[in-house]
């Protein structure tokens, strides 16, 4: 195990009819500005959840965040808190809206263009502190401090410890009225995130191993369920909790991260707008062959640990367990070519390029990943 | 999934050579009262990397905090802290110097007999902030809110979401001067610290099950390295973390919790200085043997999946897994028998009543564990 420091002081309040706690939550006289999405909320009846228990608090609204929230909706939001005097935000929504809310806080109260907090990583002070009410499940920014903003064909991630949320509820119940398409984005997501943190360097980290088996055990079995059956409670808070424990830190103490994926991905999303799942189901099962030699023992315990596949060698082992993943992401309703997204060949040398523009480094545990292999990943990702 | 609530604001810095870094996370203004134990921490090392990496801080120093935390030792603690104007206190030691320290940190400024904490649930404020140089694996307490503090007779429990230690070091080379005892003591404590929160009732919570069943076999793998290699590094980690994860409120989210072992356990301790965990190798067993008809199906899939016991039926399976316990408590030098420590069928009465005088209540799951159980408990247990 590697030397490492865990720290998360997100208050979670989990469950069925705790979006009624937000009003001991925020101190009474807090300005609150409530921050949210599309406007989904109204009509499945959140927002009238967290207008009624904060009937008596002071709140100002702020919608229209976007999916990949964009730096200059997240600014206009900035100018309006800024004018009012906020002092506490409420983001209601998925990993966007969150993500957003990361930036807004972080944003008000900085001296410059804060522009530069993504693109050159400039430090802030004094963030507006902020809570969280989940409406998707997915991300795990209700319990991290991390944030990716988009700007045109930049999309940028920043973090920073004063960036977690002062509380977080989450009640599966919000995600009984969310399209199949999103519940499968969510799952897959959650999924991801833990193999970028898990398919990596074997560092004798048995107890870490274990927990990132137990989140993929569990989305591999409630995964079908929370797709095919209509408001079942119990699925969906298996689900929304494996999802908050795949990227709040536990996991990935100790261990060495990859993320590769993640880096390709968002190049996808950035130029071609496809969702941000979509794209990691895509480019992982061909990052994972074209890595197989760096990662064949660790997809060989993946393979007899979660899909109990016991039978062969290593390196048959190795090969169905990619294969059971990309049938997993298929039966989650998320195709694994890039091709379904009308991207071709003679789209890789921009997509690189992007990437370049963005990371000028080799990506992935070993910093081994460069410009050719992503041309490979990619070309057999068509 | 039950509904719940979980917060957890202590930063751990887990590793390696990681004791150099309390200077950093202490500010130099404050007036800090370094609280240990016996004064092993003298011989092993540990007092001088503590005092080389606070040299420039104002230190004083509360020497002598018993195995179990005796009140009147911790008022001494209280009473010294109140006159030297203490701001800060530094816990170096394991479970019961940082027991003691929750205690010490939330009777300095309590008005009225601090007795009262415990035997009253008295409730305080401004409780003192403290950190903690873990130097035993074992209890967690190093990052939970609760505390047991003895006096005579009586060993009792409290707790306070304020009573979070600020930051906990836990590295793992200073379990390598620990006696073999100690130990096992902490192997077989954290165990039983998992299957209060995991043998319990079903609820549909498959991520809390899989990550209790991680911990159980990490300990299970690691525990004979512990106990026989020297000076291994990755064994000593992989435990150390285990042991704090065990009882830091993650595997206990959303479950239903027992605790009858710990409360009768706690009754052998108080009457007859019997070690904490070993107290809890004696009343285990028999109490999951008394408990069968209630905790068979858990039980079952504990045998199953930590265990690997595929043959035979609910109930041998069950049965087995009861025997792997023994097996492993008595393979980590825990006795699993009463009569070792010379406590015969004439005291059983005696400990009832005790018992009955701390908790007037039926114990476990289901409340169901009255005098006439308990008498059965220990009768088997002799």
């Amino acid at each position: 195990m590697k030397n490492f420091e865990f720290y998360n002081p997100v208050k979670v309040i989990f469950g069925k009819g705790q979006i009624s706690k937000l009003k001991e939550n925020i101190n009474i006289n807090n300005k609150i500005m409530m921050v949210y999405g599309g406007g989904s909320i109204k009509s499945n009846g959140i927002y009238e959840q967290v207008k009624t228990s904060l009937a008596d608090h002071n709140l100002i609204e702020f919608g229209g965040v976007e999916a990949n929230p964009q730096y200059d909706t997240l600014m206009q939001a900035v100018d309006l808190a800024r004018k009012e005097k906020v002092d506490f935000i409420l983001a209601v929504g998925g990993g966007s809206v969150v993500d957003g809310t990361k930036f807004i806080s972080a944003a008000i109260n900085f001296d410059g263009d804060p522009w530069t907090i993504l693109s050159e990583n400039k430090s802030f002070e004094n963030p507006i502190p902020f809570g969280a009410v989940l409406t998707l499940a997915a991300t795990g920014s209700e319990m991290n401090c991390f944030s990716v903003v988009s700007r045109g064909s930049d999309k940028l991630g920043f973090g920073h410890p004063s960036l977690f949320s002062k509380f977080s509820i989450l009640d599966p119940e919000v995600t009984y009225s969310l399209p199949e398409k999103q519940l499968g984005n969510g799952i897959v997501d959650a999924f991801v995130h833990v193999l970028e943190q898990y398919l990596t360097i074997n560092v004798n980290s048995p107890l870490q191993d274990r927990f990132a088996e137990g989140i993929l055990m569990t989305l591999l079995e409630e995964g079908p369920k929370v797709i095919h059956v209509k408001d079942d409670y119990e699925s969906r808070a298996n689900f929304m909790w494996s999802a908050t424990m795949a990227l709040n830190g536990l996991i990935g103490s100790g261990v060495v991260h990859d993320w590769a994926t993640h880096m390709i991905g968002h190049e996808l999303t950035a130029l071609y707008g496809i969702d941000h799942a979509r794209t990691l189901a895509v480019v992982l099962p061909s990052l994972l062959r074209e890595q197989m030699d760096k990662k064949l023992n660790r997809l060989d315990q993946m393979a007899q640990r979660v899909f109990k596949i016991t039978e062969g060698t290593p390196e048959s082992r190795a090969k169905e367990c990619i294969l059971m993943i990309e049938d997993f992401f298929n039966s989650m309703g998320l195709p694994t070519k890039l091709s379904v997204y009308k991207v071709n060949e003679e789209e890789i040398p921009k997509i690189i390029e992007s990437l370049k523009s963005h990371i000028p480094v080799n990506l992935g545990e070993h910093s081994d990943i460069d410009s050719e292999k992503v041309n490979r990943i990619l070309m057999a990702a068509l």
